[in-house]
């Protein structure tokens, strides 16, 4: 998360800098979408890609809102953790030359990319209910809804892009 | 993953490759173990983490198992998305001093661990069935099964520690 933990003091404190992690990420992923984009071949894992760089822009919408709902600055903080995802994400899919081999490559960098937002969503759907504000845990919830979906759809491109290629 | 991905060109060479990086995960999650397990102070948190620990080791041995079984030099990869995933869990945890707060943010640390090895053995596990390798397929689930099974145990560890923290 890149700050200086001795200001957490609170379970508020911890949600709102775990607001701003996750403000990050999506930025970043808002960043690495459009790269995953163009080096992928199969036309549904293109579209399946097109449509989650959608609905990134509408969660970071979702997470503006929250933090104005909880009544703090949006602010981003650094996520050592999704930094590390997308860097191995852009290093396997490099230079593989093999068409599906890169899909594959790629949906698994997807994948991992969509577990991180789900484990930071279920957390902060939690701690939001916990703090009295089930207001901001239903919003955050539509985020984590949207990443199971994709991290599922992600799955079943991935049994359909191997099976292409084992019956070729 | 940290290596030149124009080396693979073929699924069983992206196969090997995530095999290595996810050896290189556990590796250094059974060395950030110990210093989550000195930091957490609920009881049942604590029991947790060194049961986790214990399955670390296990999941290491099943790792080789994997890597001897499909004929392969056990040998780990730099994996830069645990070692943000880590760095992050190191300074969320810093200086919280807030008992309570600082077993949350340990909760929710150790859950993304979780969900980046999920998604690692969920590919891994796919990948394992479509190289024709079910026998291997077999045993890496089993450390997906336990993945799993531990990241239930720390959402209801968490639900539990903020009752607790709201009722006082």
């Amino acid at each position: 998360m890149g700050f200086f933990s001795k200001d957490i003091k609170t379970l508020d404190d911890l949600f709102v800098h775990t607001l701003r992690d996750i403000y990050y990420a999506e930025k970043q992923i808002e960043k690495a979408l459009p790269k995953m984009i163009d080096k992928a071949t199969d036309p549904a894992l293109v579209a399946g890609f097109e449509k989650h760089l959608k609905e990134t822009k509408g969660h970071i919408e979702r997470v503006e809102q929250v933090f104005e709902m909880h009544g703090v600055k949006a602010k981003a903080v650094n996520c050592p953790a999704i930094d590390g995802i997308l860097k191995e994400a852009d290093e396997v899919a490099g230079d593989v030359e093999d068409k599906q081999v890169l899909d594959a490559a790629l949906i698994a960098s997807a994948q991992a990319v969509e577990h991180y937002e789900m484990t930071r969503y279920g957390t902060l759907v939690a701690w939001a209910k916990q703090l009295g504000r089930s207001d901001c845990a239903s919003v955050l919830a539509k985020n984590l809804k949207e990443e199971e979906a994709t991290d599922k759809k992600l799955t079943e491109l991935g049994e359909n892009n191997i099976n292409m290629q084992a019956a070729e």
